[in-house]
């Protein structure tokens, strides 16, 4: 960490701070330039307020200069991470397709989905059963019974599936779930975050609307520190200014993320656009650009779907895309 | 709700969707224009799809021409909402100053800053006990033990005071508390807004970090949906490019939520900049643009301040400020 | 456009809007509906300033339903435009790589980097004579010298270059120039863009920071109105919360871009990130999802390079990313 | 400046690094701490490119620790800048307001406007005679004749005027100008600015739609630079996700630019909200927090505008804003 302290500022006040910055543990150097004297922090400063010690009057400027992530920052994990999901590997090479309709309405409807997809080629089923809805007018999932529908696809079809999870009190009824998502809205539900730490099972960390890059990791550090490694972060679009898309695709976060951790990075380029037609050129987009895999909403019947029809693709159009990201994913190899 | 055809849409198609449509209990109107045809719906939109309808093929935009929101619309409540905590009016002309410390620390520190604060002219004490942090590492709060704290300072000083919840878990803990805060994380955790619909007890509800004023009205009227009218609304900041502050203090949310709907909403400087020495400043224009009150970061010690020292005012700061803001409050009334 | 009149709105108000709407030449259909009557304009609205009749106190909302830009609308030119830069075509298909130095610095740096470009398969040279830099005492470019050290690397080469234009003044400077670029900056520079109207020859329009689609369409359109309907359009990158990266960019601008328009869609990998070890990921997901092309900064010698050394290919990077780039455009064939 | 280097970086590379920096007439300061080597560079670091360093593959950060804008600066200019305009002051105290149309439209109603704003106290008058428009297709401004139905304005009134400049060619037609406005989307058109540093007239430079303080100051300093100091900021809304007013307000700006710069700094909350009903409350937000000013639109028949008529006030309203405003300025006095 870097501390830089104004010009002029008096001898006795620059030794008090070092006396208290010392007295955290830390060694420090000091750097007297021209119109500033700044002094390097050497040591384990995560302890240290970054935005006290700027708040203070001698001070002009503070800054961290290592990440405060650790268990899932790739500087100390240079491998890429592989999450096995009931068989399925993401990462390290391994490419997951994940797909399903937004939220599980009936026996029919997720069958006749799951077969769907597996004959296209996607290897993990995706479905809602609770869904968190902006409106308490909103049909907010099938709950357990949808868990159970999710299940008998899974005999059905052989295809693990991923669900979300919204609340700490459900967790008992997730126990036969191959892997659980934490959606956008409870990217920093941070209770939630300590408790899928605590179990043994992969999780899909989806990013904040508004999050940055840094604020997901510390998420999944969240997971990790509680002793749950088996994270898979997921990209699905971030809240601009631009009002065409539902919102917009951050795809420079793949290879950003990729950069700073070993752990997996999908994208969902439903959510992220919220426009069916859009998904097939963001998927490509996705693939090309080195994802470790796509989710990807699919319903049998988008004109009836309950929720988030707008931005579903019908079966024979996922068929088609999967062939496509199978050819880009070839081209890039 | 509007729903605007392409122009040369088969006569079959369009019947198709009218009839759809009026399956849904609606009254359709239809307008047929040069470049478009525009059906008016009339009824209750409220279970119509919108991005649902704006994916078929034949549809041009769909418009949603009256608000989502009920129970929080100023429309059918002309009134100010009142919100009684403890004897404490907040709204209809009612100010409320609302101080104190980030967290909670000990009984010294919080004792302390809740005579001084009540000695400036607060009516409300704040004090986190249970604390969001982005970090796995970062103090969390006394929790259990910090709300027993803030009864004592109550009991000392008399002021009722409103502290945060972050899960539903923890509620049986809050049954002694005056008011409970939603924090801007938490703005759309649904389920834990749909059981604080069923207390009585007033919350004061933040906006989220990238929540539309449309979407912080959605979250209030899950919990006026659930039974309990007591909202109060906290604009908190927003995140933009803009990077000088920790957030961007969205000041015109406060004139517009009062055209919007009745319920008082606060601001609240401290969280909006990050900054300490910007919140007098940013207090003055919350009171002269007619907010109903202001939460404001208040320690005895901010140096040593476990959290967000950064943006706490000492207390003899905030003894100028308060009686600046009354001053104001005068020369707009 | 649809006019959304308040509920309870007496007769009378209702009247005179409605004769003052008919006054600018529009045909009225009014829906009475429960809670509000709804009024369709029919005819041409362009002329009708929403805001202002947003404004009135019997309004309560005013929506357009169709689009304010006709040049460049794909409506009414539903073929792709192909855009003739010196006999390279762009667009309808044809897919462009325009590669060369941020600024151009001397005739060794530009030859070089020109030669290895058209090696590698660009087929269109880029580089900045005169540069909008953000302090003025940055390098502002070689200016006129500039330009004629682009038509030698031309001459040697046979690659037709595209180079900024800032001003209007600077115009006859622009006479042997392939192309000419519209900045970021400029995007709005209406004075600057009515005088490109007037030459014949092609404008690459590039994005604003914080331009919604809309704006970009509305810019092109300065230029087609006034008589030059040459234009390619260029997403580089918005401005958002996100801080790993300059800018943000919004792949998903491509496809929405070829939907709205018919002008070829180019997208700027290079602005977009600022980081030159994002490029290659990003210019992949370019292709995939449909660009007619990209435009990359590629330095012999980036680690000297005056300006924007960190988002620069060396040539040896570009040709492998070029060879991907065409394994992804026939993969997705 | 500060720059952090790789853990295990060879001890040649690094001495390779030192040496390029000590060519550039820098001073290196080296800190060796656990995880990182440090370098403080002192001297002039405005030469380097932040960019270019970071780049490096060695380098793992680099932090520009002072400001790059100096003749802005409120470091060298501790004492507040005070402009005059035609005898009116702005800045160290003095406030200003500034009111009128958006566009001048006829002698009849550049009269009434100014006769009414100078009878409710303002002290400048504004109006645009070059208006920038998102569409071709809009009112451009009545150009060269509504500068001479200004100055008949001034004539009949006294009071100065602020009126917009979209291009250097236009110079020579503002000669008989008080004060010159460059507007948001210009503010980035540095040969403009360049060119009026060249004036002896002061500047009113409003910040562009996405641009930070930082860069709105380096704007300032642009012009500055170029020998005219006479510049005044103006705070007029960003582009945010947020959707219910045409911008948002950055409130916060006010106080963190007078920290930054001695520059005075007003408030347009015409702009910034685009809505008439929220100016009241937004210019008695920006009087309490310390604004240097208000510069507001006025219209004396807002429903017949030619543009901009929904952000407009009315005489009358007007009249009752500047006493409220006024009263705001004492209270905080």
């Amino acid at each position: 960490m870097i501390v830089v302290l104004k010009h002029g500022v008096p001898q006795e006040k620059k030794e008090q701070l070092i006396a208290w910055l010392q007295n955290l543990g830390l060694r420090i150097h000091v750097s007297d330039g021209e119109f500033q004297t700044v002094l390097g922090l050497i040591g384990d400063t995560s302890q240290v307020d970054m935005d006290l010690v700027a708040s203070l009057e001698i001070v002009s400027a503070v800054k961290r200069v290592s990440e405060p992530f650790k268990c899932c920052n790739r500087k100390f994990h240079p491998e890429d991470m592989v999450v096995d999901v009931a068989g399925v590997k993401i990462g390290g090479g391994n490419f997951v397709m994940i797909a399903g309709p937004c939220s599980v309405e009936n026996e029919d409807q997720i069958l006749t989905v799951a077969k769907a997809v597996k004959a296209a080629g996607a290897q993990m089923l995706r479905g809602g059963a609770f869904k968190p809805r902006t409106s308490p007018y909103d049909f907010p999932g099938l709950k357990a019974p949808g868990l159970e529908l999710l299940k008998l696809a899974r005999k059905e079809t052989g295809l693990p599936f991923v669900t979300e999870i919204m609340n700490i009190q459900d967790l008992p009824l997730f126990e036969d779930v191959d892997m659980l998502q934490v959606g956008a809205r409870n990217m920093q539900n941070f209770d939630l975050l300590r408790e899928l730490g605590k179990i043994n099972k992969p999780i899909l960390l989806k990013r904040g609307l508004a999050n940055t890059l840094k604020e997901l990791l510390m998420s999944a550090e969240y997971i990790m520190a509680s002793g749950n490694e088996q994270v898979v972060l997921c990209e699905r679009g971030i809240r601009t200014f631009s009002d065409y898309t539902r919102n917009t695709l951050d795809i420079s976060a793949v290879p950003m993320l990729h950069e700073l951790t070993h752990l997996p990075v999908l994208v969902d380029p439903s959510h992220s656009t919220g426009i069916a037609r859009l998904v097939p050129s963001m998927s490509l987009a996705g693939a090309a650009c080195g994802a470790d895999g796509l989710i990807i909403e699919v319903h049998n019947d988008p004109i009836h779907a309950l929720c988030d029809g707008a931005q579903s693709l019908r079966p024979e159009e996922y068929a088609e895309l999967a062939r496509k990201v199978r050819a880009v994913r070839e081209a890039i190899a």
